[in-house]
């Protein structure tokens, strides 16, 4: 049994505290955020979907780390059953866990994984080995998260110059991933580095993901920052503040469309408008090559609620119903390059792509 | 004295009640709507400068009609004075009103014209007769108001078919005006007329006057609508749900750029990326010909808090800045028509707004 992953931010978004057989998984609130630092600790699976599924934890690689060591917490009880009744177990885990969110590719790519381990196992392991090895791996998706997350920061970092305006969109920051985030480790690694960037933060409406979570985040890491209402981006960009936008990805199509929180594609069309280079920054467990396009990527649809209310106060006319995508797709073709853990894809192709992954 | 403007829509966001010598303005309090319908009962100036600044009546057409009577209000008190003080109090009231909000010019035109009434008066006239006919004027601002609202209708109305949906943000609507509104104005008329639409409203952070007014307008009227946030918008155009965009304005410059709600830029932009219709639509009285072009148009920068905190409690990160202009210049290149009460200025030029309003 490996030991635990240490963390690779000033705080720790998602982690496992203690040995395979006593242990749990604890996740950050990030519902809670930033007033409150309420910490959840999951004992079993169904707080862990749970915890997906009302987005105390969040960003597509932060959901695929939980999701691995949820799965641990949902097999762990059938360590002493027979091989058959372990499987039937782990299968019902998976789906539970499958089901929460739709969008996130690494989610299930997780979950992939740890199917492909237990299928590996020969017919004489025993369950309670069996749950080892799923363990041994949920701690290896953790840690190449961290990999993968300062890697993308130091591809990135190249991009940005200093006295630059950085624009940003939601969170894809340590909050978001098991290790330093995406688009933000981007922006980490360059401030690093010594350049002065001025990060703005689009508050990302409807859950405020950016005023909340990216705020926190870069306040912490001594970052200038300045939040903004997500329409006023266009107007920003003309006054000429912002020499980049950053995001990350919660599933990227073969030929490089890309899913992410929704207003994602809106910046990129105003970004082009204005000459801006537009990135995307994910590892490359966010592609999901079976698919060509983005037009076969499933959107999550949330509740009206999120919209109509605030902190469960009605705020929106009684009785309106509300649109919702919880993402949008951009286009490759507004995208300039997708900054990955193995190198940047410049220009987003299908063929760079392929190159990049195969 | 002329009789009270009587209302041209369900509900009424402006009105004097009363005689001059006894009456007094009437606000519709939107900062409480659509969950509180409360009247601000206004007997002095002061409170009508308060209201426009804190918006518990705004929209440009709405602040223009609410100033005129703001000013009969100041001075009513001076009606013994000689008309040297009076002088005196009628110009610090026009710059106490004045100095409230910059950006909506209608604001600026009601003030003009009251000015110029007091200094059309003769020598002879006391200082009572002048309130009276400041009186008069304040009673025709507003029924020319609603007389080019009811234009505004009619004029933007043809371009709306039956099926359509129709996206607008903010509110320019009843609420925005002294009579039916700009934008839904032209939504209404095609209603009337029998025109099945759908109304996709942006919420319109940080404020939110698309869920909560422009909603609650639509459902008074029996009008299908749907809320979404503002990020949303674009992806709502690529999935073919919206076949034209109608706003209103807050000043229009003499070639057509135009300064509206924060986040009408972006959704200029999404309208041309996708090929819909982007129609502005505002009273005569919206245009500043003195200005050349948007760049001179003054844009209101208003307090980090209303967003950061929401109905006073914080939710940004603590300590984050926040970047608020409450509006944002469309150029006029991306205008398909401006619809007046003159008629649609199409193609959107200097030349042609200047045949139109000259």
């Amino acid at each position: 049994v490996p030991g635990n992953v240490p963390s690779d931010a000033p705080f720790e978004t998602v982690r496992w505290q203690g040995s395979l057989d006593d242990g749990c998984l604890v996740l950050l609130d990030q519902t809670k955020l930033p007033l409150e630092q309420v910490e959840v600790v999951c004992h079993d699976v169904d707080l862990v979907a749970e915890a997906i599924e009302t987005l105390m934890v969040r960003g597509a690689p932060a959901i695929g780390v939980a999701a691995a060591y949820g799965v641990v917490l949902g097999v762990r009880p059938a360590g002493d059953s027979d091989r058959g009744s372990f499987q039937q177990r782990l299968q019902a885990v998976i789906d539970q866990l499958g089901s929460t969110r739709p969008t996130a590719v690494n989610l299930f790519r997780s979950l992939r994984r740890l199917e492909r381990v237990a299928a590996a196992c020969g017919p004489g392991a025993t369950a309670r080995e069996v749950v080892g090895k799923l363990f041994t791996e949920a701690c290896a998706i953790h840690a190449e998260d961290q990999w993968m997350c300062r890697e993308i920061g130091r591809h990135g970092a190249e991009l940005l110059e200093d006295g630059m305006g950085v624009l940003t969109h939601c969170n894809a920051g340590a909050l978001a991933t098991g290790g330093r985030g995406t688009a933000l480790a981007v922006v980490l690694a360059a401030h690093e580095s010594g350049k002065r960037l001025h990060v703005y933060v689009d508050e990302t409406r409807p859950l405020l993901q950016g005023s909340r979570l990216t705020a926190w985040e870069l306040t912490r890491y001594g970052i200038d920052s300045t939040v903004l209402c997500d329409s006023a981006a266009a107007s920003l960009m003309r006054r000429g503040r912002v020499q980049a936008v950053v995001v990350g990805a919660d599933r990227i199509a073969g030929n490089g469309d890309t899913a992410n929180k929704v207003g994602t594609y809106g910046l990129a069309l105003a970004a082009e408008a204005h000459g801006v280079p537009f990135y995307v920054a994910a590892p490359s467990s966010t592609f999901d090559l079976s698919l060509a396009d983005g037009a076969s990527i499933p959107i999550e649809e949330r509740a009206s609620e999120e919209i109509t209310h605030f902190q469960g106060r009605q705020v929106a006319a009684p009785g309106v119903r509300a649109y919702n995508p919880a993402f949008d797709v951009t286009p490759a073709r507004l995208i300039r390059a997708i900054i990955s853990e193995r190198g940047r894809i410049e220009p987003v192709s299908a063929e760079r792509i392929a190159d990049i992954l195969g």
